[in-house]
């Protein structure tokens, strides 16, 4: 399949090739993509093939990359496909290989809005029986529409950026005002998350069927979320300092088309949509998340039955004839299975910290000082190959 | 007080100096500062006197400008007093002195992120009355902290821009599942927007009494809303399609500065407030708004009484770490006085649309196509003196 070395079991095959923004040495930083464990250098590479906009792997991000739009995005994929593929091309791209050991990897792209979605059926469903126990845990909202909010752009981080425990009022069940101070009950939302490129015309809702031209690919999301400052401010106007002080993203973009081979049809949704959320086209992708804490798997969230697709969020969100931005990203909500080991927070892993998880030997509820959470995933396509998006970590750091 | 010539009640006074982003005909866009019905075109002043910076007044946004932090403004504030009130600097200032009827204006700054907060209690509690009538109209959290949320950065637009009536799901009251079309109860929100010019740290909350060192002045802002919209999406996630179709602002950034005369004493907050959020220097602006429906008078909201001041407002945003960013806009949330005539949205206005507004011999409710929406602030100085803060407008298209 490719002329460079890949090791057994990365998650960086030659049709995945997904891309993102590297720091080598004292380097300006700039693209690369990702093959086994090293990264291709775009910039000197295309200038040498005399690359249309070869000087966009030059910058520090991806976003003017991502505004060229679905044609270019296409014949760079196929340009990268070729690179890898043909030996004649060796002599070329092998000097600007660079370990991916060697290197920093930063934010990969400019976030410009960033919503947060809430997809998951079995995951509202837990948080509904957890925050409202004596209601109905679906509201009736809940499958006429995938509900979202605004999230903080600012705040998004890097991969292993430390995340400092914050603090912020909540008020203990028995306590009759608040009390200040570090959250007792930090966790963690394993969420697949979308990078728009195309931008939109304000007042012109995007269809369904124009997902593929809008959206680039995709990164594993952390939403590290404050369970106490949550509950205490979201009534009326929903989560804020609760989230809003960080939220990690992986440092590699898997385009659309390398993730096309693991796209799976929809399950039924009943009720029946409206017309601007239906579409024949509809998939989701059947991607498996795998969650460490301190290296140790404590779940597997699987994406593949998700009750909202990723067109049908990007036409609500501008059915309003709100715009996209190059830089929207916009993230699934937590991932959670019917099992309880494919619970995608620990919120629910722990039952709100009634039912502590085991791991080492040791009881875990909330996240404690020194916790390092990794999250992977991997996209299955029927005929059995598997392509990793990577990982996405971070450390609690005490406040 | 200046050799420019000013007309009787302007805004625009030699003490007020506000900055915005034009367009002259077909030249580059860039920086001014209002005097008068005239506009002062700074890159060639301050290039003419060798100003240190002077290119940033030739940059499209202010956020460049912004980014210098306090010293630097008070600098340029003590150069544009002096301009306008030196005669001998007429020379050099009079041959790029521009008719503001001559030029177009633009989104002043590049917005980072968007927060809308909710901190007028009369608007509070009115809207707790309409959307929850069976319970106590304010929140139990609502006293302890202010309540905001986080808007769409990326539909924040100037001034005079057409506002298309969104689309969307709405549920009317009897029916058992949602309809979609053109929101019908289509509003507007009187706010007061504080504009971040010196970035925080992740991590570092900002203290209250470090309000002047990061924001740089304000805008007048109206946050259309769609209440059908809303209603129907709004919990548990907050506000999201109803707001993110547009939010308007005023093109005149005003400095803090040049407020400071109307620094009012805060109302007295019991319950007393959580140490973070208290501070001896707090601070209110006495600023009356003006609501006008197609050239009428319909509303005069104050300002002065609202709960939250604008410096517990950034004190809370950031106290769970969140950093901020130079473009950051915070908003006060619908400004509300304890008078019918005083309230800042037509929901309050006409009681959910019970109550009708007669306007020109016209029945008014919610907003209709061809509407056109003027926002007026005035603040107002013990001496009497007075300062405009300029006007924000919008006119409703049909969906």
């Amino acid at each position: 399949m490719s002329w460079i070395d890949i090791p057994a079991g990365s998650p960086f095959t030659p049709d995945n090739l997904p891309l993102g923004v590297f720091r080598h040495g004292d380097e300006e930083p700039r693209v690369g993509a990702a093959i086994g464990d090293q990264i291709i250098d775009l910039a000197p590479v295309a200038s040498a093939q005399m690359l249309d906009g070869a000087q966009l792997f030059a910058e520090p991000t991806l976003n003017a990359f991502l505004a060229l739009g679905r044609p270019a995005w296409r014949a760079t994929r196929s340009w990268l496909l070729e690179l890898v593929r043909n030996a004649n091309d060796r002599d070329t791209v092998e000097p600007h290989l660079i370990p991916q050991s060697a290197v920093t990897m930063l934010l990969p792209f400019e976030v410009a809005d960033y919503v947060d979605f809430y997809a998951s059926e079995q995951h509202a469903t837990n948080l509904g029986r957890l925050f409202r126990p004596d209601s109905e845990p679906l509201l009736p909202n809940w499958k006429h529409l995938p509900v979202g909010y605004h999230g903080r752009a600012g705040t998004i981080v890097a991969s292993g950026t430390d995340i400092v425990r914050p603090s912020g009022q909540r008020k203990p069940p028995d306590a009759a005002v608040p009390v200040f101070g570090p959250s007792q009950r930090l966790d963690i939302e394993v969420e697949l998350g979308y990078v728009v490129g195309t931008p939109s015309t304000l007042g012109k809702p995007v269809s369904v069927d124009d997902f593929e031209d809008h959206v680039y690919g995709v990164v594993l999301v952390n939403d590290w979320s404050a369970r106490d400052l949550q509950a205490w401010e979201y009534v009326p106007l929903g989560p804020f300092l609760g989230k809003s002080f960080a939220t990690s993203i992986s440092p590699w973009v898997v385009s659309l088309d390398a993730l096309a081979a693991s796209a799976v049809p929809l399950p039924t949704q009943d009720p029946p949509v409206l017309p601007y959320l239906a579409g024949s086209a509809l998939v989701n992708y059947d991607i498996t998340f795998e969650v460490y804490l301190n290296g140790h798997l404590v779940s597997s969230p699987p994406y593949r039955d998700i009750y909202w697709s990723p067109a049908q969020m990007l036409a609500h969100m501008t059915v309003n004839g709100a715009t996209l931005r190059t830089g929207d990203l916009y993230a699934s909500g937590t991932i959670s299975g019917p099992e309880k080991t494919q619970r995608g927070s620990f919120i629910e892993l722990t039952w709100a910290g009634r039912e502590p998880l085991v791991v080492a030997g040791k009881e875990h509820t909330f996240l404690e000082d020194g916790d390092q959470v990794t999250i992977t995933a991997w996209a299955q396509s029927p005929d059995g190959t598997r392509l990793g998006l990577g990982e996405v970590t971070g450390r609690i750091l005490p406040a």
